[in-house]
């Protein structure tokens, strides 16, 4: 067992990414990171959002027994509206039915924040709050340099199709404030989670992607999931969920929190269950409640809240071919089946909401009657739930609380727009977040890619955040590995849905590593993939010499011809000749033009340089 | 170097696919795979399309020296309308600039077919021909056996959205001759590569995927190549593209069709580019025309022609971030530049007709302007080729020739749609064939899964084959494991594709592995996914004990917590009460059921099973 106390025993991954700088952006210091290019291009460096906290800066000293700094706390104090107060004291069921198993090496988090924060008596600190009275914040200056993110080098007109989303040429504080005041964005950050770099999550802004870890009853411990987090990070991963369950959830919880630089999610209803020995028909509101005020006060950010697994719609389920599939949803099914009671989570809904204002928590209302299969997908069940999370959206914002939703599971191609177009009007336009979708059951192991192919297509369509799926899902807990995969596979699927939408910084990116591959600048194509290593590894096994980074040629077409070539030559002819270019010429007419430029060819020798790169097969 | 006169050397990888067997159904002994389920379910097997051939077939006799089965010859024969004659004879140039490299490990094939057939002077023997003639050949009627796997499970309503074709409930041999006259459909099929096994590619019929081998320049030889056919024809490729480049193409692409149970293509232009030392402006019409008939009585089933890069098209490409990325399409282009002069390959279309039509190959029409970047996507170059396509495949049906359409490449999502709107439009319905679509370029090493994703969607459309992309695209050559992984990733987009466009039997394997999930079936459900080794490797990952196999719990909630379980007791009250399942029930009326229902509950008493199956995390 690693000694918890030595960030290198945790084996914690630190260190810039190959090719890339970490900068800091404007008066709040935005973190992001700069992809180098070669000097040769000339072209200046390529700007990346980053989610990889301090970790990948050199400059910073990193201790995970410490935690790290309190970013928000200055803001949070200057706005002069909370209270210190002593924490609720830690139960011994709080880490599991038999209490902390030490031997497990979760030791208490040595930096724990003994005198959390809460909103001042019947206050309320909500981002959403603050941004119906008209206030701009911190947070919201901070989310606005973060998202504008490359936009100074992009040319005006919109390329995309949004479908109908409002997504401004230029982010501005105004618009994020008017986006949280209208509740088609939120800002995860509970007060007591002051080390958290703020972030939106709205379907005008960069889609977003969120990565589970967490322990479970049946392995994993609490290094390998702080390792997990800053893995899941540094690849990407916008939010990260802390689903673990069994021993020790609580302190495996105060560990992942004091050293997350991104909003930390939890499902309450888990560690609730295990207060009550793992059944069901034993939960009470209290006991959940106080569960509530327990994450509160270590920061959890956002709650996924199953309240709208409603007692009638549970019958609706029988006939599905995989019934309840979510954890937390069949939790609250079975407990309003023993008592023949609508939910608790239902009747105090309210109660639940005012604990989120003191504490600035997101609701992620819980899709607890999502679809498992393809057979299941959009059922009545699924979309009666749906418009009970609209209605208690309502009720949430009506305390100015910030709400997203969660959506499915497993939905065929043609079933998808559906789920977009019936969130956005049940919820009201609030952010949307799913699981994939999964487009078919049929390929266990590969899940992270049928579930990419749907995340891909309702990402496009307007869902705000998307909740990775593992290679491992349905089958397994997933290693270093498969959080990685995961990861970088939500990213590009994230990356495509902001391409598709038209957002103008997206492009940037795809433009600077198509130029590096027409110009056979290998390092920079390398550098500013999503996965640096993997493409160099994949590269080097075909062609292991060094030189091979450098040469004009690659293994596709070998030392022998090259088509990129053909085109500098095409190129070469066009602007000599001032040739029309992109606009139809009569065949004539350019044959015309094609004889005189062909004469040029010859006599400038037309000699091909050796090889080809970037080209297709065929 | 392996004897290449070994199949064992070769690492031909024989044997059924894990919990499959081999059968054969109807006159023609069409060849399926059968998934049997374990008995306790009471289900009946489940049948899969079965691409893999005699290799899978425990009863067949595997000799890669000696070729498969000549299938197709008593129906070619019986047709009598063709004629055996003296081959062309192998020129050292066929196999490379410096003749055959026996050093290099290829011999000439022992079994080579002597004689290949042609149609008789003048005849023509395509499938086209004979269906417009209103005649149902034996390829037909296997072709429709084929498709209709699994059908007679499926409940009768359709259930998608085909954006427009004309999916029958059933497949007849007549509604495959009718597809053939109209050109919506193609059996690629020389009459000298009798080892096929029928298949077709249409928009009607279920979405094909086509895997690339071949050797290159730089790297592999034939022993790799014969492996990668059989080994991608087991997981599941319809087509296998032989793009060969280099040395020892004539006899690699001998060894690779004698022992292909599916239709071989090529891209003759490469091999007439090596018989003119690489020189692009060398080619002329007769060494290509020399070429096309080598490979005809070789028994390639399709060619790859970019006839439609047509001189004045060339300068659009100028402006592009990428060019031409298209291999054959920039020979072509080079070839008409130095010559100011426009495309043989356009110019002498008819003649290349006609020699498709004497041993009945298909075109695949090449996008050899495709676009090879985000930025390149949909621009005008890319439509003037498609237009011109669509020209040359109205000269082709002139001929009663088979054709289908490359399509690309690299396109944002929302430009996709826009692709399979033109391509129908241009090209009178052909089938389209598209490589991806890649719908970003920011993901080297993951270029599988961002062209899977176009792929999916573009299928849907209606694209009736799709080219894989490895994950080594635009790095290296794939290699065993790149070939499975781009194979299974293409498996599952294509059967996303048939899911979301409502194909009567897409849903039944989904179905079949879901109901498997729910009852805890883990053999079943790794036999009936497309990949059963990896999804049972995944789930020993975290319980490697045999046990876990039949044990009524998995590794996401531990031996705690069972929501499928749940559903179980939902179930059984709902068919004791005969509550109202499927159809909404107002709050009240649910609840005094429900009530009712509770009683039943405690009385049966509630412990819950030991553990969960199935769940998704949250």
């Amino acid at each position: 067992m690693a000694d918890i106390n030595s960030p290198l025993e945790i084996g914690v991954t630190t260190g810039p990414i190959r090719g890339s700088r970490k900068i800091h952006v404007g008066p709040h210091r935005v973190a992001m990171r700069e992809i180098v290019l070669e000097p040769s291009c000339g072209e200046p460096p390529v700007r990346v959002y980053d989610t990889s906290g301090p970790y990948t800066d050199p400059a910073a000293t990193i201790d995970i027994a410490t935690g790290l700094p309190l970013l928000r706390r200055p803001w949070q104090m200057a706005r002069g509206d909370v209270e210190a107060y002593d924490a609720r004291e830690v139960q011994p069921e709080d880490n599991g039915l038999k209490g902390p198993d030490r031997s497990a090496g979760v030791p208490a988090y040595p930096n724990t924040i003994r005198r959390p924060l809460r909103a001042k008596a019947g206050g309320n600190i909500s981002q959403m709050h603050y941004a119906r009275r008209g206030i701009i914040t911190p947070e919201m200056e901070y989310v606005a340099e973060r998202e504008n993110l490359g936009r100074e080098f992009v040319r005006k007109e919109m390329d995309g199709n949004s479908w109908g989303a409002e997504i401004p040429e230029y982010v501005t504080p105004e618009f994020v404030r008017d986006e949280l005041a209208r509740g088609r964005a939120i800002i995860p950050s509970n007060v007591n989670h002051p080390e958290c770099e703020p972030m939106a999550i709205g379907r005008n802004f960069l889609v977003k992607i969120n990565a589970n870890i967490g322990n479970s009853a049946v392995a994993s411990d609490v290094a390998a999931e702080v390792d997990k987090l800053v893995w899941s990070i540094r690849w990407g991963a916008d939010t990260v969920m802390d689903l673990s369950t069994g021993r020790n959830i609580h302190d495996t919880r105060e560990w992942i929190i004091r050293n997350s630089p991104v909003p930390i999610g939890t499902v309450p209803i888990y560690q609730a269950l295990e207060k009550v020995g793992g059944i069901a028909e034993d939960l009470t509101w209290e006991i959940f409640r106080d569960t509530l005020i327990e994450q509160a006060e270590q920061g959890v950010d956002y709650f996924t809240i199953h309240a709208g697994v409603r007692l009638p719609y549970i019958p609706m389920t029988a006939k599905r071919v995989t019934g309840i599939v979510s954890r937390g949803g069949s939790i609250m099914a079975k407990w309003c089946l023993s008592h023949h009671r609508e939910s608790f989570l239902y009747e105090h809904f309210d109660e639940i909401t005012e604990i989120c204002a003191a504490y600035d928590i997101a609701y992620s209302l819980g899709d607890g009657l999502r679809p498992g299969s393809i057979a299941d997908a959009n059922d009545e069940a699924q979309f009666a739930e749906l418009y009970t999370l609209g209605e208690l959206t309502k009720r949430a914002w009506a305390q100015d609380v910030q709400v997203m939703i969660e959506g499915p599971g497993h939905v065929p191609m043609h079933k998808i727009k559906e789920n977009m177009t019936k969130q956005l009007e049940a919820c009201g336009e609030a952010p949307f977040y799913t699981l994939g979708p999964l487009v078919t059951d049929i390929a266990p192991g590969y899940d992270h890619i049928t579930s990419g192919i749907g995340a891909a297509q309702i990402g496009w369509y307007g869902t705000a955040m998307l909740c990775y799926v593992t290679p491992k899902e349905h089958l397994g807990l997933p290693d270093r590995d498969d959080v990685k995969v995961g990861v970088v596979t939500y990213k590009l699927a994230a990356h495509a849905a902001d391409l598709a939408k038209g957002h103008p910084a997206a492009q940037v990116r795809d433009d600077a590593l198509s130029r590096a591959r027409f110009e056979f600048r290998w390092r920079d194509q390398f550098n500013l993939s999503l996965d640096p290593e993997t493409a160099e590894q994949y590269h080097d096994q075909t062609l292991p010499a060094e030189g091979a980074k450098t040469a004009h040629f690659c293994s596709m077409c070998g030392p022998k011809f090259c088509s990129m070539k053909i085109t500098q030559e095409v190129r070469d002819f066009a602007a000599k000749q001032n040739a029309p270019i992109q606009t139809f010429v009569a065949v004539e007419e350019a044959e015309a033009g094609m004889a005189a430029m062909s004469e040029k060819y010859r006599e400038g020798g037309n000699e091909l340089y050796i090889g080809a790169n970037g080209r297709e097969q065929d």
